[in-house]
């Protein structure tokens, strides 16, 4: 049995805020059955790492170059924001119908690089991805480990669109403490038979299942689950990095 | 809160079984807290569906045409299984690194036109997708209605590949009495700052919970979640058709 719980009551984060000990607070006052165990897992937006970590930027302080205000032009966007989606860029994969396909410095194919204005309180900013989303999730464990003495797996998220299907769902960015890949390779399906193809994205399904339970309108950024116990491993392990497909084993750029 | 459980115990599903009365009979077994209500969703894969609709092939009995020969000969693959991917393809998009991406009738992309060897009991048999899987969605709801009183949403699923990512989530193929998309463009985040692009595919994420309670190795094809109340409808709604991006529409063909 899997459980997924919203925890209520996070505060509006601000850079330098410790992040941990503020979901620890509000875990503390959660009901006694969702006290942290070392099987459970935190799926946390990344806007509340991305705040944490600074990583804001303010429109007003931003020039764009002649790059930037071309391609805002061709797709009816604010220049200033084109020139930080282009900062956060290794490489522009498609500009069209209004959209700018990125691939970010981490190696995530997503829309203008993650770069997003919904979500922040000042008028005019805008939140960056975290600089090394793998790196936030280790350091959030440990400092969870630090306060409570339970080591749940921690998954970062971000909501990515994706070719041929309609609509975001959400999916890891960071992770640490989890078999971010299950893979069944070699072992027997239920008639005995080999499975050939099956690696299960557990990082991403997990980010997906946080996802059912968070209310946009309310500041619900981190879920608590229990019952993914078989993906949570002792070590931090290799990170939402293993998600990411090489481009150039990549049927589609 | 949301609960999500894997149903134990259904039996190999054969051409013509009454699936919803087997997964009724399921239910019944287990605990109280699982009886069937209206808010309720059932997730499904895809699998035992095709199987009670008879839809499967045995290699034995096909004859591979020239395309498939020569395809089989490129990816190094069983011809008569090209074959029978090439008859549930409506185009076939890449062809390369032993994979056949295709776009099935129903408009789906995915790896070999969703023909799948694994969990199959019949040595060289192969399980394709269900014709019309909201058609089956809506239909195994209808007779669950009639079985049991409840209403609960049907997802039916299969586990694709994605561009981008690697390992495989489960996605929605079929549904009916869900909102597959939950749209909250024009709505406002926790700051009062209206949604722009926010579209979530909510029978996306329901399939991704459910495949995280799923065991590969046992029989678990039924997951039974309850707390997506949200998203549950009392009609059956538009079905997975409204998660295909159109080709026209989509930016990486």
């Amino acid at each position: 049995v899997l459980i997924a719980r919203a925890l209520d009551g996070l505060p509006e984060i601000s850079a330098g805020d410790d992040l941990a000990a503020l979901i620890c607070k509000v875990l503390e006052r959660q009901d006694a059955s969702s006290e942290l165990s070392d099987g459970d897992a935190l799926v946390i937006a990344h806007k509340v790492v991305s705040k944490a970590e600074g990583r804001i930027r303010s429109l007003s302080e931003v020039s764009p170059g002649a790059r930037a205000a071309e391609l805002a032009a061709k797709l009816d966007k604010d220049p200033r924001l084109v020139e930080v989606i282009l900062g956060e860029s290794s490489e522009v994969l498609r500009a069209a119908r209004g959209v700018l396909i990125c691939v970010t410095p981490h190696g995530f194919v997503c829309a203008n690089a993650g770069v997003d204005a919904s979500n922040v309180p000042g008028e005019g900013q805008v939140v960056l991805l975290p600089v090394d989303p793998d790196q936030s999730a280790r350091r959030l464990r440990a400092r969870i480990r630090e306060l409570t003495g339970a080591s749940p797996a921690i998954v970062i998220t971000d909501s990515f669109g994706r070719a041929w299907r309609n609509g975001q769902s959400d999916v890891a960015i960071g992770c640490a403490g989890i078999r971010p890949l299950d893979d069944w390779r070699g072992r027997a399906d239920a008639n005995g038979r080999e499975l050939r193809a099956t690696v299960i994205a557990a990082a991403d399904e997990l980010a997906a299942a946080a996802d059912l339970v968070r209310e946009k309108d309310r500041s619900e950024p981190a879920v608590w689950i229990r019952g993914a116990d078989r993906h949570v491993t002792h070590e931090d392990g290799p990170g939402a990095a293993a998600l990411i497909r090489p481009g150039t084993e990549d049927l589609f750029r």
